[in-house]
């Protein structure tokens, strides 16, 4: 994020916060993961591709018997990812739920796994839970801040690392860290494991109490 | 702000977000001021004092000639500022518009001395000129985040010091550092100067370049 805490600009372009350490930072996170996570937000507004970019890591991904890639995931209640989008493709799995069209699925699933879970919206906990039993253990999100809103309120994130980028974005309506409805009261408590400079701003490293809800 | 960048919740109630060592921080910055400003927001959401509180600062401001408690300077362009707020006595001035209702600003000016400046919105720039002539060298801004976002956006401000508590609070509509309309591009870039553990969080010092608009 900024360093006044956003993760876009009002008119949610793609800004180039992080440099190039922290782009490294980022692709051996992923490198080290079962699968990665963006909410379809995202998707739209940046068409990640979310693979390892660093030959390196795929190579040590192929030496110890895994795919060069960790899973893909989207969560995607009504199934807006478009058939153009670069996530898609073996290894990636969009999260839908009831509510999703059946043209929008139909679409979609030459191009990647479909799990419906939930009714409105995907529910993240049952989806964790059956992402859990086939093999994801070490699960790293990349926002947006809708997603990390709601994995936050559900308790189910074990560590935060954020960037913090040596630019002001501003804007009432621009993307933050974590938006959603908010928290009100009981706002959760994190403890600071970790301050690292990085590029031209700092890499934070928070943890999240195993305890909560 | 909090570690996911918001200086207060969707209800804009007071979160303790800091704590001792950093209030004691606050205050020493205070005592070296000439001037502390806040927004009318700030004055409405929190009804600060605004006054020096060590008494060990207050006796070396005295020591020194100067008055115990820097000038307390409020942007309030149509003199929204009650005549109960705990900032208002001798010492106090609000700065308000040709817009601010007469009887508002008779009202006030028992209480405090009112400097009109600007049409609609306080002309911030025109303002800290007139505040300069009358010695204020270093004024301080405790927010909120308009108030932050007009200085920034014209680039009144040498210096962002930004401390990051240990909690959460999320929310699309929280306040953050600076809000406004935001910028769209040319991001004003910033200089890390220091990182500082302070209490459960970090103290980011910013540095701005002397040369922005």
């Amino acid at each position: 994020m900024s360093a006044d805490g956003k993760i876009s600009s009002v008119e949610r372009c793609q800004v180039s916060i992080s440099g190039l350490e922290d782009r490294a930072r980022v692709d051996l996170l992923r490198a080290e993961s079962d699968a990665v996570m963006v909410g379809v937000g995202t998707v739209l507004a940046d068409d990640p591709r979310l693979r390892v970019k660093s030959l390196s890591s795929r190579e040590a991904r192929r030496a110890k018997g895994w795919p060069e890639d960790p899973l893909r995931i989207i969560a995607d209640s009504r199934a807006r990812t478009p058939s153009y989008a670069k996530v898609l493709g073996p290894g990636c799995i969009v999260a839908v739920t009831d509510s999703a069209s059946q043209e929008r699925l139909d679409r979609l699933s030459s191009k990647c796994e479909i799990i419906v879970c939930g009714e409105e919206r995907v529910d993240l906990t049952e989806l964790f839970s059956r992402l859990f039993d086939r093999g994801v253990k070490r699960l790293m999100v990349e926002g947006g801040a809708t997603l990390n809103w709601s994995l936050l309120k559900l308790g189910l994130v074990d560590e935060l690392y954020v960037y913090m980028g040596s630019m002001l974005i501003g804007g009432e309506n621009a993307p933050t860290l974590m938006d959603g409805p908010g928290f009100k009261d009981n706002f959760p408590r994190l403890t600071l494991s970790c301050v690292e400079r990085l590029d031209e701003g700092v890499l934070l490293k928070w943890s999240l109490p195993s305890e909560r809800p």
